[in-house]
């Protein structure tokens, strides 16, 4: 395929904005690295639907979820010195996960920031990669100042959660992998925290299935992203209430918030009983193990949150993450 | 490829044995009928093991489970007067739900034998494909001649779960398509129940990677196919007790028998408590739901039953229709 470079005078190039080109570089880099994931069907979910789904099922990416793709993206492209001095993350879930181990297969030291009270088998998963953990007070600390002042005395290159170009162009490899594998869609569904996923996704959309309608879809409980589209502005809010626990974000960022209000039609809700139905309905028909997170998209559509007879539709898997004891409890609530 | 003709005499080719050609034929007729699965690899078991492997996921095969590629195989060939007929299968498991979709899709009517005491989940999920339903008592009737009996009386053709040379072939296709995506191997593991699922791997395996050493699972308990290799006839057991409902075979087939005296290397077993290990490992790990049976493979990689350092293993898994609330109660248990 041949791409028209983004039309830019000579000033009008925002180096910490990303575009396609940054997603096919990432590509590049990730190619043997991060796993292509499968695109999977269900007969079921089409009967259902009336519609022709396809789950791009980043739950069976490296460390369960998207987020490796952006991470190693991101440490990847550091100079030498950079890398020697290592890097910092703060995160209690997959980005904490995701900045470990590909720290550790780019031989870069790595620093997680994590709250006391994280579940010890995130801290240990994290460990497990090879991530030195620090750990905070997230009722008296501020976990932002404290990764600030970490990156300033000891060196190291603060990688956020979303709000960074190769982060984005690093999580949008996931929905070029899926538009090269089914070709053009109708809609394509994404989750939404911060915004990191369905940034990367709209820029690959836009270049690779021009007249896809992108949507993001938000856990009812913490519409941030949803609110702050409609004002015209970034809108703060609480840390929201939801089983979606890598989509409790307050806010977007500034890049994704503006690829956001550029790219994507529209932000959607679905709620926590809703999440629960998709995930029960993942594990039994389509024997997939997701977690609330990853649930979002594939929420929308089954409960047809928006109209889809007849069209074709991405779904974006977005993690795998969640304790089997945990899924059980939730799985054993009633309908 | 460019494969030999199975050297034979005139009259020393048995119709009722199934040959690569077959396989290769019934891929032609499954092709974009069955889902060309993924084959998903974990770099946690491969750092655990010091090995490669591969694993090719017919927990995501239609209907949940390898078994449809036998059913449609094996309908879809029958000839006119029979489809119009239609067939009859007994079983209260995989078999039944395949037989039920692949006829659905061909237009072929379908009658299943099921227990009076079958769960009411799967009995269900067969009518949903479209199958006829006719119960019987499991402890007073017996359903190998209940099915004779309906065959005749109603003109229906009988499929057989295993021992039958479409069905072979089609179960074949699995192992074609892993050899097809990742090349050739040093060991092949399958889970066996009556041996279908071995006898086509096995097939595919003899031209598309000679040297393989294709290797079957059983669950301890319910050994018969050990066994009968071992006597070097068939060896009938009473029903076994084990979590691994697709693999309470009684004996093999005369047809499956042969294949695995001919071409399989070698019977394994590993128990119930590996089966539940590997079931956790699979949804924990690689956020896959696989049922007790289509973990036997998987438990003999992850227990180290055989020796496999630096080796490229194939590891079949071979369904995933275990109800949540089972699967729930069973990776609640202690490890």
């Amino acid at each position: 395929m041949n791409h028209q470079a983004p039309r830019s005078g000579p000033a009008a190039r925002d180096a910490t904005m990303p575009t396609y080109r940054d997603a096919e570089s990432a590509a590049a880099r990730l190619a043997g690295v991060a796993h292509r994931t499968p695109v999977v069907t269900s007969a079921t979910a089409d009967r259902l639907l009336g519609a022709s789904l396809f789950f791009k099922c980043e739950n069976l990416q490296r460390v369960g979820a998207f987020k490796f793709r952006g991470a190693y993206n991101a440490i990847s492209q550091l100079a030498p010195p950079q890398r020697r001095a290592g890097v910092v993350a703060f995160s209690s879930g997959n980005h904490a996960q995701a900045i470990a181990l590909a720290g550790n297969l780019l031989s870069v030291p790595t620093t997680i920031l994590m709250p006391l009270d994280a579940p010890a088998q995130k801290v240990e998963a994290t460990r497990g990669y090879g991530g030195r953990i620090v750990t905070y007070d997230r009722y008296t600390q501020d976990r932002e100042a404290l990764g600030r002042e970490l990156a300033e005395e000891q060196g190291l290159t603060l990688i956020p959660p979303f709000n960074h170009r190769d982060v984005i162009a690093g999580q949008g490899t996931a929905a070029k992998e899926l538009f090269e594998e089914v070709g053009e869609l109708d809609i394509l569904l994404v989750p939404v925290g911060g915004g990191g996923l369905i940034s990367g996704c709209a820029l690959a959309a836009s270049v690779l299935s021009p007249s896809c309608a992108v949507i993001g879809v938000e856990p009812a409980a913490g519409n941030d992203v949803q609110q702050s589209v409609s004002r015209g502005e970034i809108v703060r809010i609480e840390t929201p209430r939801t089983i979606a626990d890598g989509a409790q974000t307050n806010a977007p960022g500034a890049i994704t918030f503006d690829i956001i209000r550029r790219l994507v039609r529209e932000i959607i809700t679905v709620d926590d009983r809703q999440l629960v139905a998709a995930m029960k309905f993942f594990a039994s028909r389509m024997k997939l193990l997701v977690e609330p997170t990853g649930c979002l998209a594939a929420a929308a559509a089954l409960e047809q949150v928006l109209p889809m007879r007849g069209r074709r539709v991405g779904v974006l898997v977005s993690g795998g993450n969640v304790d089997l004891a945990r899924f059980c409890a939730l799985a054993g609530q009633a309908d």
